[in-house]
C-alpha cells in the first residue's frame, strides 16, 4: 500500500490554490498522511505544449470563475482576480523545496499563496518575496541564496523528473502510489483510493 | 431566474459519456428541469486552437483513466478504451438535434453513447449509425437526410453560437442562465446554482 498521498505542485498554478490552502484541513479530518512535493510543472507543460491559458483568453476567464466559486464553495478568502502569470516561479518552488526538507514547505506555501491571491502581490519578487520568507521565521538573506544553489536546482530537476515518470502533467495532482488525480477537485477521489488501498493492505 | 438547466453537449466528446448517462436520473432525483443541447463543440475547439488531448498522449492516457474510474463511481458500465475519436461527428449531433426538437434526444444520445462505450463500436457509420435509430423506434431511411438538411445543419450552427456567445468551449458544459460549468464533475455544483437562484426568485 501506499504510505500517504502525495501532493504535487507548483506555486504559480492557479488551481493549487485551492488545494494548498485546504489539504491539510481535509487531511486531517480524514487521518490521512499528505507528503508535499513542489515540482516544475511548467518544465512539463512546455515539453508537451499544454498551454491551457495562453492565447485562450475564453478558457482563462472561465478558469478564474471557476476558482473563485469554488473558493467560496470551501470558505476560502477571494478579493480580485490576482497577478497573473507570477514573475519568478523556479525560484519559489526551489524555496518550497528547500521547506520541504526542512519542514516549513506548507507553511511557506501558503504564505506565498495567501499573499498572492488574498493581497493581490506577486510572492516571487520583493517586498514580498522576503516578508513571505519573514512571516514564517525564515531569514530571505539565508534562504534565496540557498535556493538559488546548484544542489537545489538539481533536487527541482529531479523531483520534476519522478512527476514526469508518474505521467503528471499539471498542478495540483494527488498520487496514491503510481494512481493519479489530477485537480483540486480530485482529492477527494485521491483520499477515497487511499483508504480502499489501506484496507486491502489489512486484510 | 432559469427556467432549467441546459445541458450542452457534443456526441462524441468522451467525458461527455458520464453526464448522458447520468443526468436525467441525478435531475429527476433533485427536481430540476434539464434541456438537452447538442451543440459543434469542434467548431468552438479548432478556432480557439484548443486541443486537449491530439498530441499530447499523457494527457488522453489519464482521461481514459478518469473517466474509467468515474464511470465505476457512478456504476456505469465500462468495458475497455472505446474507438477515438469518431468518424462523422456532425452527423450524429445533427440527429441529436433533430431528436432534441422532437423528443428523443436524451434517448438517441444515450443509445449511441451505449454502443460507442459498451460495445465498443463508432455510432457514426453503418450499421451501427441505423441501429441505433431504430432501436430507439426511428427510421435511419427518413432520419439520416432530414439530418443532413440545409435547415438542421443552420440549427446545429444557431445554437452551436449560442454555446460561443455563453463563453462555452468544451463538452459538457452546464449553463443556469449565464452561469457556466464546464465538466460532468460540475453537474452537481450547477444543480446547486439552480437551486440557490431558484430560492432566491421564491423570496
Amino acid at each position: 500500500m501506499a504510505s500517504q498521498i502525495d501532493f504535487w505542485f507548483s506555486i504559480g498554478s492557479t488551481y493549487s490554490y485551492l488545494s494548498v490552502m485546504r489539504v491539510e484541513d481535509v487531511a486531517r479530518k480524514h487521518s490521512v498522511p499528505v507528503r508535499w512535493r513542489p515540482f516544475d510543472v511548467v518544465a512539463i507543460m512546455t515539453e508537451m505544449e499544454n498551454f491551457p491559458f495562453h492565447t485562450k483568453p475564453i478558457k482563462l476567464r472561465y478558469m478564474w470563475r471557476d476558482v473563485e466559486r469554488r473558493a467560496a464553495s470551501y470558505g476560502l478568502p477571494w478579493s480580485a482576480i490576482p497577478p497573473y502569470p507570477i514573475r519568478h516561479m523556479s525560484l519559489v518552488n526551489r524555496i518550497a523545496l528547500l521547506g520541504a526538507k526542512e519542514g516549513w514547505c506548507a507553511r511557506y506555501t501558503r504564505a506565498a499563496y495567501r499573499r498572492w491571491f488574498n493581497n493581490g502581490q506577486d510572492p516571487t519578487v520583493d517586498p514580498s518575496l522576503s516578508e513571505v520568507l519573514r512571516e514564517i521565521g525564515q531569514n530571505p538573506e539565508v534562504i534565496v541564496p540557498r535556493a538559488a544553489s546548484a544542489e537545489i536546482k538539481a533536487e527541482l530537476a529531479s523531483e520534476t523528473n519522478a512527476a514526469r515518470a508518474l505521467g503528471i502533467f499539471g498542478s495540483p495532482t494527488f498520487t496514491v502510489g503510481s494512481e493519479i488525480f489530477w485537480g483540486d477537485d480530485r482529492f477527494e477521489d485521491a483520499i477515497q483510493w487511499y483508504r480502499q488501498s489501506d484496507q486491502k493492505s489489512a486484510v
